[in-house]
């Protein structure tokens, strides 16, 4: 059994063929090239589904995440930041195109039933699973199926607000999770406390930027402002897993994303967070573990779609 | 069909009969003296139950809300700050002496149950039942069930912290959500801002406490201060619920308990935080009602004790 899994970006949009255990089997991308609109966007994605099918793959679903505010029961983009879209009907040109069937979600929800079947091997339990990358996005497990909510948006961890009158986030508000632990945050608070940026990298991350990356490397050789940022970031993402886990009462948290490799490093302060919590069942239950694998999302919509086609997992 | 509601408290421990629809039958109490130990409790609640099935009353389950850490799959309250009782399994002993089928959930989640079926009718939907009284508690309903979380502590909603480093909680820890709009913290920030308490009570509740009931009818004859506090609890309160929308994404909000009974003074404030959420969806759809059922704890106990022993509803 294989299903396309498909991740639209602002810039590119790539496709992925998996199997139904969630191994990676083709990757594909195109020039997104938004600008064109919809019905052009649909007719290029059918192109090169087809192109994948006349190879001699026989594809059983496509599942399709998208940054933004999604409609998963009607498959319509309500609203996207990345793509300027509103109100675009996708599910169902691409499936009068393709002849498969089409299934669409906000892609924190894909990253989340790509670990949720990845990592916790799909076993029926309650699970948050959070995308640390530039910005924070979530999606929720229960009792093993991805929860929506009442207009499929449930899961907008990042906004939460864990400092009010705190730090601007993208989104307009103040204080939200993201506007403290999403790299460009990370990132924007590394740039206060590291005056010349070009010797960081030079010492830390030769030949590479300063990001996220360079930071955890900068950790790991003892630079001082490194490891505070981290200590910075465990501590605010320990104060909205705390609310999160008060609410939710999770089995697993699971991190993904690509601030998720700094774990080490923030990890001890979440947890120092977590530990003095005078409500303690839910604390002592949950599992927090972090997932390295860069393909979450693109896989966990693969995954949705075979699913979601009634086909297995 | 008949079921027996028990709702535990410190002092006094309440039995109600109520019918499948939710209309209260019949209301007993004791005195719960739980310093007695478990089983003794058990065998007093025991004789409590045979007296009302000897009036004749034919009764089909027990259903029993008790504040604190419960596990609701094994029937045991883990730790009951009220009652001064650790690990105490109390379904299996009153199921013997009574023979009747018993569960046993957080007071907070049966107030959800009550007001789940009795304010929503039962409708398959999403909702979070917040209930304003000494302390906030809260329970989820998710596709029309009730939501546990991994150790049956989900919706601790309370303790969601809205202010780090802020007003110290009953837990111990700062800022949480009953620190700023449970009626024990209005009523210590009204005591800041109204010096003569015994004139303040005089002038608005004469013959009454001063207790959220004065706060409300001070308001209504245009006291500032009153209004002010409400003002306060709305904007806290406002804080909080954009978090857990921002989380559960639910179709409803329901606010129940004491404090639920100045809606008009504080739900203004509420609705203003949520109308400035950068991410409108979820604070569109969600409908935010407010119950003045005194019994929803107890009725919700006998109605969810009805449908967890497979009958109506």
């Amino acid at each position: 059994m294989l299903g396309l899994g498909i991740d639209i970006g602002g810039t590119n949009t790539k496709i992925i063929v998996a199997d139904d255990r969630g191994a990676l089997v083709k990757t594909e991308r195109f020039a997104t090239q938004p600008e064109l609109g919809p019905s052009d966007f649909a007719k290029r994605l059918a192109a090169s589904v087809s192109s994948i099918r006349n190879s001699g793959m026989k594809i059983d679903s496509i599942g399709i995440g998208a940054a933004g505010d999604v409609d998963p029961e009607k498959g319509v983009i309500r609203y996207s930041p990345n793509l300027n879209w509103r109100n675009v009907r996708l599910t169902q040109p691409v499936e009068k195109l393709t002849g498969l069937p089409c299934v669409m979600e906000n892609d924190a929800n894909m990253a989340a039933w790509g670990a949720f079947i990845i990592e916790l091997k799909g076993h029926r339990c309650d699970a948050l699973v959070i995308t640390l990358g530039t910005g924070i996005g979530s999606g929720i497990i229960i009792n093993g199926e991805l929860y929506h909510g009442a207009t499929g948006t449930a899961g907008e961890a990042g906004h939460i607000i864990i400092e009010p009158e705190g730090r601007v986030c993208n989104c307009g508000a103040r204080g939200c999770l993201e506007a403290y632990c999403g790299s460009l945050a990370i990132m924007k608070r590394a740039s206060e406390l590291i005056k010349d940026r070009g010797a960081f990298v030079e010492k830390y991350y030769k030949g590479g930027a300063f990001n996220t990356i360079a930071l955890t490397k900068a950790a790991e050789a003892g630079n001082a402002e490194a490891v505070k940022i981290w200590e910075e970031t465990g501590t605010y993402l320990g104060r909205g897993l705390v609310n999160l886990v008060l609410v939710l009462n999770p089995d697993y948290i699971l991190l993904t994303g690509g601030v998720s490799n700094a774990k080490k490093w923030f990890m001890p302060y979440v947890r120092e967070v977590m530990k003095n919590q005078a409500i303690a069942t839910p604390f002592s239950r949950v599992k927090i573990k972090a997932s390295d694998n860069p393909e979450l999302g693109s896989l966990g919509a693969a995954l949705f779609g075979l699913s979601r086609a009634g086909l297995k997992p």
